[in-house]
């Protein structure tokens, strides 16, 4: 489901999960466990790509629709787990958007330290409330370190997808590049970190990232409760089925076509 | 004073108040009251709009210089109450900016989930240190959480009134449209927050505006008795019987020129 | 070290301490002082300048090298208490940055009320960790008050060096213009601050930049002892040294051109 690819010491950890690279559960264990241990193995910074056209089409729901209570707590105890572990990671996260990031796709960006985006009619946004999610806290305060207050009332309350040139536009990524160049450009920002004197980058990144793994040092544990009552009310029931079921039909029109 | 005209779930609520929708203790009673039964007769939205030329010319400054103490104190306790009304309205309320806007025109917007502005000539801004207002603690704070820090120090301290175009650029107001699109759009922008699912999108919006809303849970006794003593002070005396001449001269060389 | 110029009521002070106008404890003093001073001295708004090309170099760091801990410590106060000097001003300061201005140099600009830059192609930013000397939170908060927490990180993270365009365009300064006219706007732009009622437009600014002189509502010992801990440390002296050697190349490469 991630495909590690090293360049030197920075470890590229490139989203292998077709169609979409949605994230299951699996996907969201295997690469927490990636990130927790690239440093361990030597990397000094992380590139999280992701396929060409595809970054991430964020949570899995189709998934997630057959899960119970238990199954659903376990997954958000997990995402919140990736969430921190991107957000406090000791070296530098340098997100190399290939493609589409609807959702969970950009909110994962949220936590890196650089973001570029391939040119192309990609989709970037959290637009969880047209899916009949509310935009949790944390990844409402995210946001707005990233592109503001304003942007981040803009974007979550009217879930909004917006292309590359509006996205650095309002600062939800730092550089559009033409496609084959997102990961080398991203890995060029890694090298970038690393050719400053190390302690003094990493002192210096801890401080102006404070206010973001601050953002992690309480416990979800209400938050997710409030997340897993929301899941299974009509509203957000009704609005899930009513997207798989778009999702269904544009794959079977899909499949006449051919 | 105020035109109510139904767009079906959306409430358009027009200043009009000739000739500058200038904020009269009045109007001020009369949009607090509109805003506030607008949902308890079925609204969904509001959009705040103005006549052409003219969103509001802000307070109306002669009028209130022949209010004394306990007028004064009342007007200013009639404005917060309206501030709020708009910052804690359960429903989002779209400015439609269709004029000139200085000072309290500006103002009213700020508390609103989005703003539009006609193109053409017309001044927005928190201009109200020229007249010698110091611009309260709620208003700048306000103010901030819309064009950021920066910006806001910007503003209110030079007292600069500027275009729709750097108004946009700046973040001041979200977009900026041919005059007889305003409305139009005001209502359209209105309909997209009404497309999405309800509770999700005003779970969102309370968090999203939470820190604007958290503006007005304490008492403003005492801001507002500051504001009272800085009107009876000399300079502020003085500088808004220079604004009223200059008004009313404009007035008479219009007529001159009739 | 400084030379100052009556502008009627404002003070143009020029950094004149050649050949880049680097920071060393006299200058810090005598800015200080002169910054202290002048309002005593009837001046109503400040000109902080710089001679053409050549804004601020940053701190003098050969002159630091002599150094011992006594003596550092003591210039970090200093340094600590220009900052607050500027924060703190009771009348605006304009910087006219007439040049390069790397680490040190914007640095002073961020506590001003105003920021103009000169057309060329001057280098703006927070480059300290490519010398091996980790941003302090102090000048990270005052950084994130200007340009907003995502470009502070971008810019105290990455060191990266930039040129007035991006600098205007991520608000790290206000206004580019034509070198000859950086200092006449200046003070044109402290006329603007002078024309509005005083007390009002005084108030008025002490509100929008309470935060800003809250961050030295509080003593610095534990910041500066870290400082001096990281100063000595292998990592930043082995990067200090290299940074004084290529200084020293360079100067002597441009003697065997002449």
């Amino acid at each position: 489901m991630i495909t590690t690819i090293q360049h030197g010491p920075v470890c590229e950890l490139r989203l292998s999960r077709p169609p979409v690279n949605a994230l299951s559960p699996d996907l969201i264990a295997a690469l927490t466990e990636s990130v927790r241990s690239a440093p361990k193995q030597g990397a000094r910074a992380i590139v999280l790509s992701g396929t060409p056209g595809r970054f991430s089409g964020g949570l899995d729901l189709p998934l997630l629709l057959t899960l119970d209570r238990a199954g659903m707590a376990e997954l958000l105890h997990g995402l919140y787990g990736l969430l921190g572990t991107l957000a406090c990671s000791p070296i530098p996260i340098v997100a190399a958007i290939t493609g589409h990031a609807p959702a969970g796709g950009t909110v994962l960006t949220l936590f890196c330290d650089w973001r570029i985006v391939a040119e192309g009619d990609w989709k970037l946004g959290v637009n969880e409330v047209a899916v009949g999610l509310t935009l949790p806290p944390v990844l409402h305060q995210a946001l707005a370190l990233i592109v503001g207050r304003r942007q981040a009332e803009r974007l979550a309350v009217t879930a909004v997808l917006i292309g590359p040139a509006e996205a650095a536009r309002i600062g939800l990524v730092d550089e559009v590049v033409p496609a084959p160049e997102v990961v080398p450009r991203a890995i060029g920002q890694c090298q970038t970190f690393l050719a400053l004197p190390p302690q003094t980058m990493s002192e210096t990144r801890s401080e102006a990232r404070k206010d973001l793994t601050a953002l992690f040092a309480k416990s979800f544990d209400k938050e997710i409760d409030e997340l897993l009552t929301m899941w299974w009310r009509p509203e957000t029931q009704t609005a899930l089925r009513a997207i798989l079921e778009q999702l269904s039909n544009r794959k079977q029109s899909s499949a006449a076509r051919l």
